[in-house]
């Protein structure tokens, strides 16, 4: 089996695949919680989103996702037109995605609850863009299907649906079989479907873990789709969560996830999938992670994480596997 | 399946098995290749073992590997039987055995390539050590497997033979069935075999990663064998080594490895098999991550991760693992 997930930028191609590295899908461009960008997008500022695109990609990001999730407050106390996200979030999608691929050339991850502001961004997106997200629940089929199919791009589905989440891993797996069999109705084929699996914290359930790795080769064996997830779930309300993250991801890929939505400027996470791509044999004669390791050579002589990315990607390292993904392309 | 492996110490068992948290074996009680513990060794000083017994428990092994492979070279020069191993190794193991149980109560992994060593350690030990090791060698087995079966001890099994080390997992996997099915001749159940499938350097073999993982998999379904490893060959020549092991250990416990001799005063691994533990639903209620978390608090705050692993054993933290193993031996 080779699904193999096709998400291109203007001129870059990444494929998410069983036999391709773990594809990292940088989180940070989000206003969701983050209110100090929320008001700064308000205000038209979107110099934060521009040094959070340049610097997840210097990371290593593969993927950026963008999110319009923003509350506009000073706007809403204006007009109340502000307090409904169908409003503001569209024209919002757009700019973001014009101003992030003005910046960046990687492909980019739609990402709205609002059906307005997913087709903006689609709209504005070059190549093909991943669009986050549809769900089981039936309105959601109805909204992002249709537009999955006329953009002809892949779609992030997640495994919950009317009922809600489900802590039963048969009900998740059931969830993601459906969104699948309904998405062949509209003609969009597995290949193009990233399921989310739902990663529940390790805190409050402890078989949250195992869950993840059983749906993740289930999803794979029985589905042919490739996976995604929210990792730095796993770890929530835990102390040292980067230590429970960093092992969490080699096991998840060892199962056979193949990407995920997660913040790539967090040296242990982003040490801990160079690692298991080598491992997984995807890092053909380690040369990512040789190049990977001078970026931690700085970071142990005092320099940040990013500075220390920048400069390996400044000199020519650190872009090897993307380009080495471009030239595949032709 | 509930393969398990259970080892004593004096007053304490440790149980391999699948539904286990991974098994630590520390591996520093080593003469070879340390030329310094080797020489004092050989003027009778036991001081390095006996505060290596001691940081390795503190820092989290659950069995102690006790090798008696040292090189006598002043001696050798004034009496030539010290050239031979078979008259050096004996009575070192002998002492080596009764001075670490007298400073630590963990069960023993006596190792040699002696077999009058082994059968010295078998004598000296207390409770019932795992036996290291046999191999697919004729010889080996003839030798290793009679002693296996007149002490009742667990066997760790490594899958060479007479050909020496095969580079095809398809090889290592006949090798492993057939010490299993000569043991069973023996009256030697597959719960007593522990099979290190031999981890290639992933720097040289680039599927050396897969091929554990794809290995242990099938040692467990198709034998019920107990694996382990020994974990820090797969990073063996390359940069930033720890991170590779970080990543593999993780992987390897996902794919079902259910120990490893390795050394378990580095904090990195020690930290990556503790968060798999959780993952695995190994770690109940995460006591064991917390506890563990403190450890790392002090760590980032100057102390060594020795010392602080000794003040949190000291206060009571620390043992929770092994005790609660020990309150169901009953």
């Amino acid at each position: 089996m080779s699904t193999r997930t096709v998400i291109e930028s203007k001129t870059k191609t990444v494929v998410i695949g069983f036999d391709e590295p773990f594809c990292v899908i940088g989180e940070r461009i989000n206003p969701t919680g983050r209110k100090k960008l929320a008001a700064e997008l308000e205000a038209g500022d979107f110099s934060t989103v521009e040094q959070d695109a340049l610097d997840q990609v210097a990371c290593g990001a593969m993927v950026l996702d963008v999110n319009s999730g923003a509350v506009f407050t000073n706007k809403m106390a204006e007009d109340p037109r502000y307090a409904d996200n169908n409003f503001v979030e569209p024209p919002l999608m757009k700019e973001l995605v014009e101003r992030v691929q003005a910046i960046v050339d990687v492909p980019l991850c739609i990402d709205s609850s609002v059906p307005g502001a997913l087709e903006n961004g689609l709209e504005a997106a070059e190549g093909r863009p991943l669009l986050n997200s549809v769900t089981g629940e039936e309105e959601r089929l109805e909204l992002v299907l249709p537009l999955v199919k006329k953009y002809n791009v892949p779609v992030v589905a997640i495994s919950n649906d009317d009922t809600g989440i489900s802590e039963d891993p048969e009900v998740r797996f059931a969830v993601a079989k459906k969104i699948v069999e309904r998405a062949a109705d509209y003609g969009i084929p597995a290949h193009d479907i990233v399921v989310d699996p739902l990663v529940m914290p390790v805190g409050a359930m402890a078989t949250a873990g195992q869950q993840v790795f059983t749906l993740v080769r289930r999803l794979r064996d029985e589905l042919g789709v490739n996976t995604t997830c929210g990792a730095s779930n796993v770890s929530f309300g835990l102390p040292h969560r980067h230590g429970i993250n960093a092992a969490f991801l080699p096991m998840a890929i060892g199962a056979g996830m193949t990407s995920a939505i997660m913040n790539p400027i967090r040296a242990v996470e982003m040490e801990a999938i160079r690692a298991a791509n080598f491992l997984m044999n995807h890092d053909p004669n380690g040369g990512e992670w040789i190049r990977f390791s001078r970026v931690l050579d700085a970071v142990a002589e005092g320099e940040t994480f990013i500075d220390a990315s920048k400069a390996a990607m400044a000199s020519g390292g650190g872009r090897g596997g993307r380009e080495g993904r471009r030239r595949r392309r032709g």
